[in-house]
């Protein structure tokens, strides 16, 4: 199982904080002066957004972004726990 | 004052955390298969790190990345918070 990356959670992160308050990816990528095509891939994981657009994503969303990242560390947190539990863990939890 | 951005809060708890554990920028960049150079300034907040990158670094430092996140997050809430409380609150909490 492939580790999962940084870049995928964020994105995912991103894109449901948008979808959540109804807005389009039109109306983020103008309030971030980022173009569109470039906001869809960075919510899907597929480029790295910089430190500064990272910055501008949330203040569009009007999010902290001290919040995203501690959703990024919890979806992560759970990635992590599912590639190193010990076999037979998802039993004793599912029992 | 300037937003803090997310590569400077990542390099200082990456920088913290190789030097809590008392090892060097030859042995980490070794580890994580990055030039000594480019994870001197990832740690000074002066080049982002990739999610591959981030996920070796984390790796040569046998800390979950979800922790380091966590860690940014903590620190990012804590400047959001001097930036964003109202005059007269830091005298509240002085009292």
């Amino acid at each position: 199982m492939r580790p999962v990356l940084m870049r995928e959670l964020l994105g995912e992160t991103l894109r449901e904080q948008r979808v959540a308050q109804g807005r389009t990816l039109r109306d983020i990528s103008g309030s971030a002066r980022v173009s569109l095509g470039y906001l869809s891939e960075v919510e899907r994981g597929q480029k790295e957004a910089s430190s500064e657009l990272l910055s501008a994503i949330c203040a569009a969303l009007d999010v902290p972004l001290s919040q995203v990242l501690a959703d990024v560390s919890d979806r992560m947190a759970l990635r992590e726990n599912v590639t190193t539990l010990p076999v037979g863990a998802a039993v004793a939890y599912a029992a």
